[in-house]
């Protein structure tokens, strides 16, 4: 059983756009135990997108396109692999009346092209677009390889590929022996540094392999065990992971490919009912907006205060105008004194301040990157850390988040032992 | 002048990382003039990668391979290339003394296939690594086509094509004609819709050429001149964003790649010295938080207001609670107070309140996706708007976020004429 992948749009070509897709596709293949040999890009044109096509059915089981199923004159791949199958299109119903639907709610008027979205391969079993509107197809062949078409933007495509394409796929292709993976998150250490902790593990992988995997602001661990049965995955990745926790265990904070640091912790100060406010400098709502993102947190997050400029650190919250001229706004005093007052005045269990230099510049001497991050807990005095952070002004923003957060979740969990 | 791009790797074939390389050489090469028609990428695998350059060379004129060319068992590009060209590998001497002197440096030892980096192909311009040790190769071949080899990690790789290739492809496919750029920026336009109304355009388009491109939550389209002089590719491109200006004008809010919303809304306001701030809800602090990524915003932004629960909203801003009570959370007045009670309270020229549902469940009876805006403007009675919004609840947050900042965008435009 071989795959490939091919993705369709000029401007992925031209490299306006990097090619997010196919390392998705791969990713979902390999989960199901296929393997991909070959991926490819072309541009937004009939001829060379049937070549490719052709060739990618001569020499693999499966193929996995994506991009090109939208309304615009520029996207082609229904039409031209429905011209290589020598099938017709059809209008999915279902995918119409979505599309009928957007235009009378948003009142926008419907254009006769955004038809072309509700088409699919005629003898496919069409697939759902749970967050768009152009329709994608699973086709087996009755003849040479099959053929998935899944839509180009990523927001579209990978619920599509996860959750209707994938089901098909596992059906159609099922195997005895099939990979199971767990993927398990770190915070606070580097990639090279929890390379080098797990090197011995690393260098004899056979089953399960573990592949690492550095993200923008933290690194993953993906173990992939290949077995016959479910439980004798469960046995060998737990035991792989009694392993790695004895090592790394403190910087691991959660599991799988969808999770964040800021889900782990709005999910566990809903299960312990406790509540959390921000009073945030550089960070300007970034804190609240990522906790903001993960749905249920408004039983634990009332609101808070973002005071960018140092007039609405004193009119806001109140701090005294000496801390800020004797200690600065960039210091411990601060930090302490902007998580605690607005901890007080929205009453909550706890809550993070953050105040530093986001950059590019510099701020009352202190270099970009320097920030204090500061602790309230109710009855408890506040306390406050001091980081020294790299990267662009986007960087330290962020990581000065991913630093609250943990420190949040550190507190939570050294609280219950 | 056709050219291809391969990326070699087994860890990008598998999803593991995803493929930023190809990108990156098809911009560079776009710069040149130089088309890109196909992308592909291929294991750590000689046979498939030996079919792969066979068929680039005898479908382009310039074959760029990135990846391979380390000192380990799979990294097998040259060798597999030189084979194929019947041409031998040669050791690089100053590639060589820089891998010497590394080891001597930091002590360690030295290991044989550490010579493997300084091979290049015989007959080639060797390409320095300015940031590693991997020696790169520019193979101008007798007959077919040429090949350039590049290291696959970008950071080695990314300043070998820039100051080492690019020179030398610039002065081998010398061209009198090249390509110029300009890229034009949407909001509140779909791109079906924008298409269709410069359908004429798009249909007859020769040079320049028109390319949509639908991001996240706006539009873009890079029309692109072929001229012989820079002045006629601004002439042509400011005649063509002339007639689209007079179609579409209305929703164009900026230019370039690098651009967004948020950034010509902040810098608008530093030049008319107006301050903004915000109350949220649904929002919990996106909108501060993107006008907070734009260096420079503190000029005009002193903070604002996170009120995601109703609490928070009386406590904080002291809307009446008859109010909340009476229209409810999500409301015309609501929104107004919002606006008009965090503007007074930091005093600024403006303010935006984001209040609605963002889901996945419903609200006060609205379905996800309603979501009130107001807009306070000192001295003027505050306004509100109704939108209804689709997508899932990142989407929502920030499509409220996209369309407050167009609202203070055409505020702004407004009381300049």
């Amino acid at each position: 059983m071989q795959a490939e992948v091919i993705a369709v749009g000029t401007e992925i070509l031209l490299g306006q756009v990097a090619d997010t897709n196919s390392a998705y596709i791969a990713r979902r293949l390999a989960d199901a135990g296929i393997e991909v040999y070959y991926h490819s890009l072309v541009g937004d044109n009939a001829t060379r997108l049937a070549a490719l096509v052709n060739q990618a059915r001569s020499r693999s089981d499966l193929v996995v396109i994506s991009g090109g199923l939208g309304p615009t004159k520029d996207d082609l791949t229904k039409q031209t692999v429905a011209h290589l199958l020598g099938v017709k299109l059809v209008e999915d119903s279902a995918a119409m009346a979505k599309i009928t639907a957007f235009f009378a709610t948003t009142g926008r008027q419907m254009t006769p092209n955004n038809r072309l979205q509700a088409l699919y391969l005629a003898g496919s079993r069409p697939l759902k677009n749970e967050t768009g509107m152009a329709v994608g197809s699973f086709y087996r062949a009755p003849s040479g390889a099959d053929v998935v078409l899944l839509p180009g933007p990523p927001s579209e495509m990978r619920p599509m590929m996860a959750h209707q394409a994938m089901p098909l796929i596992r059906a159609a292709y099922q195997r005895d022996e099939y990979l199971t993976s767990r993927v398990l998150r770190f915070f606070g250490i580097g990639e090279s540094q929890l390379v080098t902790q797990l090197s011995d593990l690393i260098d004899h992988q056979t089953n399960p392999t573990i592949a690492p995997y550095a993200k923008r602001y933290e690194v993953t661990l993906r173990l992939t065990a290949k077995t016959t049965t479910a439980a004798a995955a469960t046995q060998l990745l737990n035991q792989l992971e009694a392993t790695i926790r004895e090592r790394v265990g403190a910087y691991l904070y959660g599991y799988g490919d969808e999770n964040s640091l800021a889900s782990v912790v709005v999910h566990e100060l809903i299960d312990r009912q406790l509540t959390i406010t921000g009073a945030e400098s550089l960070t300007a709502g970034e804190f609240q907006s990522t906790i903001g993102s993960v749905p249920g947190v408004s039983a634990v997050f009332p609101g808070g205060f973002v005071t960018y400029a140092n007039r609405a650190k004193h009119t806001l919250l109140g701090i005294p105008q000496e801390i800020i001229d004797h200690d600065g706004v960039v210091s411990e005093a601060t930090a302490q004194q902007m998580a605690e007052r607005s901890r007080q005045l929205l009453d909550t269990d706890l809550a993070l301040s953050f105040t530093g230099v986001a950059g590019p510049d510099s701020l009352e001497g202190h270099p970009a990157g320097t920030v204090w991050l500061g602790l309230a807990q109710r009855g408890q005095a506040p306390q406050a850390k001091l980081l020294h952070l790299t990267g662009n002004r986007a960087d330290i923003r962020m990581r000065s988040v991913m630093a609250g957060l943990d420190w949040v979740r550190r507190t939570l969990d050294a609280g219950q032992k």
